[in-house]
């Protein structure tokens, strides 16, 4: 009897609405506070997504206060959206102080691969070894160093299952858990795999949809130590929010309102609904 | 006959909807010009409830314009909410531009207290006198020195009656009237104190009502003489339409944009209507 | 017989419905990358509008690579909203890197006139040669260098009508096609004059429509080659799902939300159903 190599690409397994329920409601009843280092688009949106949930957003991103903030909060977000040089300078020293103070933080390396400079900051970034990385799968294979991978700006040219691949390879080199959204999303820690089936295509034509799952991402790192769980419970929690949101929208704005609502009454039974669909 | 040393903490007046109607309609007519320096998180929502009541926003915040224009405007904003250097030059440049020219203007302490850079610009902005503070309680007391308020970042962890007594004694030693917001807002300038007890709990779930409600306080102080009544007036306006939104809200995604509805509609008999019904 | 020289102003033309629709068919079959370059206030808003209309936005300002996403883009957007000394010079080096690569773009010139550094950097740009100048009355009238038409900060008191002398003249001066927004728009390039009678007075009430506007010229831009007709049809297709939005809203809030499911909807039948009722 010989032992085999575990496959590159695990087999992706469906989330359970259960223990997505059970990181929900830990999530409200401690309230983490999420610090997010993000771009000047989608501020607001991640916070209301942030508060609708039930954690609590705070925005801190100067040289001066990043540092000693991400080490008091309970998780930190870095989205590359809208880089400036203090604002860079600001997101290396929380990366590092997050790193240092065991905080879960979350890389979102928006348009990586697209421009030089954000792809080197990223790279360094995840030299601090986020919790979570979550892109989209051009960012995931941009990021991995796949040449030609660069979508055009915030886009995604490539198909999240396209990527798996590359993205379990980033995890197992990485050590962070690697998230990629797109019609299914994947999540994985290189080791095991999860899926996640919910969603609408109108998040893609709403700006920071992706951008707030991931300060969505740091709110359940806050309060489950698996950050594999964490991302997969914050993408089925958005994603199923973001199909009830679709059935009572007339278009993108209406749609985007819609999802604030039904991420402040996701629960247990529609988690259950919605996954259930699915199975 | 002797005089009898004023109470440390007068007791709270309800405010008048006859004058909160007096503000708000002055203020539709003239729209002032409220020069807003906040936070890319809350900056389109607070231009937006300006835009709605019927004032005219403008956000300046770099260090080559902010001083001319705090001078030029009917009222000036701080928000101490996403700092950068350049923001935070401009903004000791504004106040005291402000100060100088006789601007009414509102500092808006987001966050003071839980970080040591923000404590001490809010400090050194308050020697510029502003015409008004607004804070939650834990900024409020952070701001008067009391160690240990500080809060989750901009979450409130103390409630706004057992920070009146602080409040007040600021109001008294800084020359600024002090509006401290909560499920009741206190306004006061130490001697008088003025409660509103309208409002909606979403309030909390929407990132950017209380800072909005700072930029209203300007539009109002531009005029209304009184800040203590400009400030009273700004917080019944807001929290009068937020009770009206949220009859029409299913969650905080729809009462944001219902708020910003009821903004544009509030008059006299719908002041008289809901503070008539807390008599 | 002689020949009579062109009137200084040439009457204003209405735009054709076939032909809007024929752009907006290609701008959602080629979804151009717009590269904003635009203010915090607005950021998210913007982007929402080119998401709904179906064209796909970037936001990237940092001199590090502003000036290398500008070439890449399918078009750019600089708006003067809210500078910084760091995105000034990005707004500088996009510029130059736009017109070097022959990529179409739009200048914004928000509150110019008002301040004198912004007006200098808008004159700046203007030798830079945008392919279109979209701004308020008093705007093109101050970049016209018209003294004493500062309009207080962004808000215009100036008649669209009154402006139009000024922006022809503007535009054959400047080689750029000239766009001034009012009750009215007019859009010009020196020679013709296209006007657009669709719109609603909500359209002033909610922050960022004149900036999304702007942004939406210039994905119009990267699938028009005439600037003038691209100009008109982003214009033509803004106002008309404002026609739509304001029949189902309830104020500003709502019709904020209305505008971008509108837009998302916006055809054929729509344009020659709300142009055909002005002719």
């Amino acid at each position: 009897m010989t032992t085999t190599p575990a496959p590159i690409v695990p087999k992706p397994v469906p989330v359970s609405a259960t223990e997505v329920a059970a990181v929900l409601d830990r999530l409200r009843e401690r309230t983490p506070l999420v610090h997010c280092m993000t771009n000047i688009v989608v501020a607001g949106f991640t916070a209301n997504v942030l508060l609708a949930v039930g954690a609590s957003p705070a925005m801190v991103e100067n040289v001066d206060e990043s540092a000693d903030f991400a080490a008091l909060a309970d998780a930190l977000l870095i989205n590359l959206g809208t880089l400036s040089q203090e604002r860079v300078t600001a997101m290396r020293a929380a990366a590092a102080a997050a790193s240092g103070a065991g905080t879960p933080w979350v890389l979102d390396p928006v348009a990586v691969g697209a421009l030089a400079p954000r792809t080197r900051l990223a790279g360094d970034l995840l030299a601090s070894r986020p919790s979570v990385v979550r892109g989209n799968p051009s960012e995931v294979l941009s990021l991995a160093g796949i040449a030609g991978a660069a979508a055009r700006g915030v886009d995604s040219a490539a198909d999240s299952a396209a990527a798996l691949e590359t993205a379990a390879d980033l995890a197992r080199r990485s050590g962070s858990v690697v998230a990629v959204s797109g019609a299914v999303d994947y999540i994985t820690d290189g080791t095991e795999v999860l899926e996640v089936r919910t969603g609408s295509p109108l998040m893609t034509k709403v700006t920071g949809v992706g951008c707030a799952l991931g300060a969505l991402v740091g709110a359940c790192a806050a309060v489950e130590s698996s950050p594999l769980h964490a991302a997969a419970a914050a993408t089925t929690v958005l994603t199923v929010a973001a199909e009830v949101a679709a059935e009572r929208s007339e278009g993108p704005g209406s749609f985007a309102v819609a999802l604030l609502d039904a991420l402040a009454r996701v629960d247990a039974k529609t988690l259950e609904n919605h996954l259930g669909a699915r199975a």
